[in-house]
This record gives C-alpha cells, structure tokens and sequence, in this order.
C-alpha cells in the first residue's frame, strides 16, 4: 500500500454544464484510477469560462496532487484550456514541437493540409508536455504547476481514454506506485442490490477488510464487484467470491462483461446446439440480443416475430382453435408458439414469449404486466407465467433476459424456480 | 429578462466518485432549470465526508444563491446530509413533524411499521423546511443559510426529478421570476454535428442573438435544440426553425422526443397500412424498435428474423438458387427477402436487410460493413447498397435507423437521395 494520493477532476464545457451531454468521461477515469489502486477525491464541472477554469485550478491546487482536466482542447473559441494554463502557470503559448509534429503526421495520414483550426491546437504554454493522442488531432496538455501535475485531455470520450494508460504511467512513476489493485467481477441476475446486500449482511462469513464490495445495477444485470489493493490479499479475494457463489448461487451468469445472450450463445456453441424464439410481446427483442453477439450464426437461424393471432398461426402453426378458446396470451398458446417454432426452424432450444406489455391490452383477468413464457428442448418443454407491471420498455428488457436466463438454466440444469420466478409469479403453484 | 441567478449543485456519494455511477441527475436539474431561463454555473462532487462536505458548502455558499444538493438523504450511516446541514448552519437536529407525517403516511400506504431508517429521515437542522417526495421515503430539505437557499434532494432519479417543480416554484416566488423560456426541439436523422454546424456557418441567414442553438447527438438520431429566454423573440425562433427546415430538409424527422420508429408507426397507423421486415444482419432490431413503440400493433403483425440461408428459403421463400448464385449479401436476395415477407404478411410496407456485422464473415468483394437493403411495397420496392464499416453493434443500429428513415421517405414521397446515402454508397450509381 501507498500514500492515498490527492486526485481531483476539473471538467470543461457549456454542454455538460447545460445537461445536453452527460459526463461519462469522468466515471471512465475513477475506475480506470480505482484498477490502479487510486481514488478520486473531487469532481468540479463549470462553463467554458476563463475567469472561472482559472479561479478553479487555483483552489484545486492547494490540495491536490493531480488534477484531471477534461474538454476545451478542441479548436474553436470556446476551447480555453491551453490559454488557461498558459495563465496559470505565467508562461506564453507557443508552438510545441511534438504538438505540431503529431498534428502534421495526423493531417498526412488524411490527405488534408494543416488549417487555422490544427495551428491553434499546436499552441501550449512553454515548459509543458504534450500526451498523444492515438484516435484524434487534439493532442493533451503534461504541466507542472507548483506542487501539483495538471493533464489535460480532449472531452471526445474516446480520445480522452486512449490517453489515461500514459497519464496512469506518468503518475505512477513520479510518485513512484506500483499498482497491486485487483479487481475480481461477477455478473449476476435476478437478485436486487439489496436483496444482496442483506444476504451478506446476514450470513455469517467474516468479511476481510482487504476486499473491497461494490454493486452496479444496471437493468437487467447487476455486476458484483470485488477489489484488493495488493496482490498478498488474493486469497482473501477468492474466499470472497467463493462466499459470494454460495449466496448468490445459480444468479450468477459468469464474470467479466458477460451478458445473458453471450453466456447462451457460448453455452450453445460448446454443445453444437441451436435455439430458435418465437416472440410476441418482446416484439424481436430476444433474436436482437441474440443476434448482437458476434458468432451468433452458429447457434441461431430463425426468429419468428409473431404479433398477431394470424401470424403465430401462418408462421409458427399454432392452432386457430387454441387461439380463440385460451386467448394469445396463455399457457397452451405460448407452448404451441414453442413447438411451431422448433417444428420450422428444426432448432434444438426453442423460447416462446406471449404477453402484454401495456400501456393498453390489459384486462382484470390478464392485467397489463402479464406474460406467459415457454422454453425447453422437443423433450423438455417448460412453461411458466410472470406478472411484471412495470413501463412497456423494462417489461420488454426484463421479460427478454428472463427469456434468456430460464433458457441458460435449462441448458445448465440447474434449479428453474428462481428468486425472480418465486417474486413475479402470481401463482406460483403452476411452475412446480 | 431577469438578474441571472447563481445556482450551483454538490453531489454527494462514493458511488458516483468511484465511477460505479453515472451521474445524470444533474444533467436532468440542469435542463429543467434551462428550460425556465435559469443556469447552471458550477458542480462539485465529493464522496461521503463530512469535513470535505461542510468545506464545499461554505466556499459555495460565498458565491452561490441557490445550491442544489443531490445524495445523502438515505437511512444509512453513509447518508450525512441532514447531519452536515445542521453542522452548517450551527442548529440542532430534530425532528420534522411534516416529514415524520409524510414518514407515517408512506409507512401506512404501504403497510408497514416505521423503522430506525425511516426514523433516522425524520431528523432535519431545525428551522429547515421539507420538500415532500411524491414516489419514495425521503423528504427533501429545503434550508436558508445565510444568502443562500439549499435545497437538498434524495439520490434516487425518480425522487428527485418529482421534487424539482416544486424546487423551482419555490426559487421562481423568491426572487420573482417569470420564466418565459420556451425551447423548440426538431430531431433529425442522416446529419452529423460538425456537418449541420457548417451548413449554418455557411448560410446567409443572420442568426438573432435572441435564439440559443444546441445540438445533441446520440446514435442514431441528433437533437437540435433552439431555445428562447422570453416569449417575445417568438417569432425569431420560428424564423429560425425554418432557416434550419430549410437547410435540414427531410432529414428532419420531428419535433420533441420522436423517433424514427414512432415515425413509421405513426405515418402508418395514419394511413390504415402496415409493414414486415425480413432481417439478417440487423436480426430482429427493427422488428424490436417498431414494437417498442406503444400501438404497434396496428401496423405490424409480423416479422422474420432469418439469419441463415435455409430459413430465408423456407420462411420467406427466397429462391435457393439465388442464394447459390448472388449469395445471401445481394441484391437479388434482398429484394426476394423483401417480397416473400410481403406475400407472407400480407403487409403493406417491407423492410429487408442483409449484410455483414462483422467482426468476422467479410471477403475482399463484400467487406465487412456491406449491406443491402430493400423496402417500399409490391408496386414499388427500392434496394440500395450501403457500406458502413464500423463495430457490429453500432453497425446494427446504423442500419436499423436507415431502413426506418428510408421507408419513411417512400411513404412520404421525399427523395431517397440523402446525405447518408450519398456518403455511405460506395457505388453510387446503382442506387439512381
């Protein structure tokens, strides 16, 4: 472990100050600096305004050891960055040889002559250096100021990330760190942040100091997060996520970014299988998240988008009869809109999804919110009905990673009657 | 026109400084305030401290009128807002009756009793008034301290975006604002930013300083924003809607929040038609986005998700030996894709595509990024070859949003020559 080093972020810009663009940039920072062991300590946001960035920079530097400017090096007038720092640190702007060798090399590689817009982006305050930059014109701004090192970065996000390796390499070396941070993530679904947390809270395991527990939920996954801050607490680690598989059990899909549709469409291709959806409600959303997976073609051929009574006959043979005596959505439906599906498509999964998303549709005996859903293999076909009353958009996202986790336990064998199954089932008895 | 207010914001919590968070609250604060002529001009964030909160407030309360504080009023010993607002302004912490009736009532809707968390945000600095929370348990603080009014608001989105009519209500009777600020937004579609701001460089037409112009782009649509700060410039915004009608043409799709697909579905619903789509590369993405739309099923009974070769034969009757001859990427295929959904659904309007997402499947004659689409209906179907080589998810979106604006021109008549078309056909010709 290490001195806690001062950190702090001074963003730029009229349009993140309006609220027309949300900062994302600076979220993208901590965790880049939280992998390495360091901490944000302060996040100031103002206008593009000279007088203001200046007044800023003076505070922030009476505590802080780095301070992360971010926008304002673009080429129009409202980019005040440099000339700011120029003020700040009392010395002129000129042209920075690297500044102006990148930004020739970058206008070559285009075919396009150096304009007014380019030789604007050359000029830095003497005594500072440049950081390049590998995707854009803009190149960052490396400068000293009393006690304090100041980096500034372009506010185009993908710029601004392909500079962080070197600005975490120049840190790292000044104070002379040696990152230790490891960070260990589990995605999980169907388990609420704070459902989580009381099951932790409430289990008997003594949680190690060394490592760090965080949450992000964002509809439909929740990743867990578990950090050290150096290598000799690795085993600490382990027994965390060894405490955390006993707790969160079969919610848990896979570690790393692992989405639902990837964890499905791996499952799959290891097994050489195929999964065909037949879809009403979720309107494709299923066979989009499928399809967005890169290799998805191994394991998918058909989608059937059934919206209408008409078409869940024409395409996927579900009986008129059917249809007229149980209603579109119900369990002999969804089941016969599984079978057709599997039946043309020649699939080995099949997911079927009929239901009704809202705002209008519903009825007290099927009130918005319902959905039956149908999945399994020819041999094993299973089928069970949900009641989630939330807006059509998260009705749509929740029921298609449902969708797609009941199709992942399945493959898995593992225990369908899951948390989310127990909490949205109206009647549970019918999925036993 | 009124003295412009200084209002700035402190957010608090550790999850939005570790970047685990990002912050839209303030984003959201900072367009309500826009829209009645009021601005932001700084934000700070900090994590969950004490000390570093009470020094945040004091150096903001010297040039601030009103802070807006977000974060910090859960039940949890991390939530210190009550207890540094108190520390602030040197009174004691007691309890609200306003919020412990609100406490009461929300415990009773909701049939439990009140516990120590709920007790714990009863506790306000006396002499602080509440800001009742119509959607959760924390009541607001609404608080004098010196010069300056603090309005403190919960973390969770929905609870502070349901306190901020009355926040502004209260600010606007202070200090006697009538807000005259109204904003006209226009989306548009196949125009970058750096092209749309040219093309107003560029034009004749004086812009009046009374008309602000923003711009805000997120894939696939961009917003373009014209906000005035009293009633009276009216007309200058009109006349500013139609210079950019006049230089946007029909790549503007609306006005407000609408989307290309509401578009379609709407155009359609008007006119009693319907539509089908047959998609490969984009697999299921545009069935997805029309029925994400409330409604649509009026104009959209089925779609055909058909990812291999086999299904665009048997689903939608693609000639096997076009497959052989022209391959799936073709021309040929596509418009027979495009017919077969049609005769099928018996639909009015047809949407087919196919293409490569990549990252893998491309050759020298079809790199990855090709892709033909086809659309209209029998008596007129068009077919276009795009080339759009960028990552497979932001390809599927992309392509997604040209099959919906170019239907949306065949159902309008407008020209299907557009920017987008021009820049992305890397054969021209075989679109005229």
């Amino acid at each position: 472990m290490h001195k806690q080093l001062n950190i702090q972020v001074l963003l730029t810009g009229n349009e993140v100050m309006a609220g027309d663009t949300i900062d994302s940039n600076s979220a993208y920072m901590a965790q880049v600096l939280a992998e390495h062991g360091l901490k944000l300590s302060r996040k100031v946001t103002v206008n593009d305004d000279e007088t203001q960035l200046l007044s800023e920079l003076e505070h922030m530097a009476q505590t802080a050891d780095v301070i992360l400017m971010n926008g304002g090096l673009g080429p129009t007038v409202d980019d005040l960055t440099a000339q700011v720092l120029a003020k700040l640190s009392n010395q002129p702007l000129s042209i920075n040889a690297d500044a102006k060798a990148q930004l020739e090399a970058w206008c070559e590689r285009r075919g396009q002559p150096l304009n007014e817009a380019n030789r604007k982006q050359m000029l830095m305050p003497e005594g500072s250096s440049i950081i390049p930059n590998a995707t854009g014109s803009a190149p960052g701004i490396d400068l000293r100021f009393r006690h304090t090192r100041i980096f500034a970065t372009p506010g185009v996000p993908s710029e601004m990330r392909s500079m962080m390796p070197l600005i975490l390499e120049r840190v790292q070396s000044e104070w002379q760190l040696t990152s230790q941070t490891h960070v260990l993530r589990l995605q999980t679904f169907g388990i609420g942040e704070s459902n989580a947390q009381q099951l932790i809270n409430h289990s008997a395991f003594e949680w190690p100091t060394s490592v760090d527990l965080g949450f992000r939920a964002s509809a439909p996954q929740m990743e867990v997060k578990l950090t050290i801050q150096d290598t000799q607490f690795k085993s600490d680690q382990l027994a965390c996520a060894e405490h955390i598989h006993d707790l969160f059990g079969d919610h848990i899909i896979g570690q790393g970014d692992t989405t639902l549709a990837q964890t499905v469409v791996q499952l799959l291709a290891e097994r050489e299988q195929s999964i065909t959806t037949a879809e009403s409600c979720t309107g494709g959303m299923i066979a989009s998240q499928i399809t967005q997976v890169a290799g998805a073609s191994r394991v998918f051929e058909a989608g059937f988008v059934t919206y209408s009574n008409t078409m869940k006959n024409k395409m996927i043979n579900v009986d008129p009869a059917l249809l007229a005596q149980h209603g579109a959505v119900s369990e002999p439906v969804v089941r016969a809109m599984a079978e057709g599906a599997l039946d043309v498509s020649k699939a080995d999964y099949t997911i079927a999804v009929s239901g009704i998303a809202g705002p209008d549709g519903g009825s007290p005996d099927k009130p918005v919110g319902t959905v039956w859903i149908a999945y399994g293999t020819a041999a094993d076909l299973r089928s069970l009905k949900l009641v989630w009353p939330v807006s059509r958009q998260l009705f749509q996202t929740m029921i298609t990673a449902c969708a797609l986790d009941l199709v992942r336990r399945h493959i898995l064998g593992i225990n369908p009657h899951c948390r989310y199954v127990e909490q949205r089932s109206s009647s549970p008895t019918s999925i036993i």
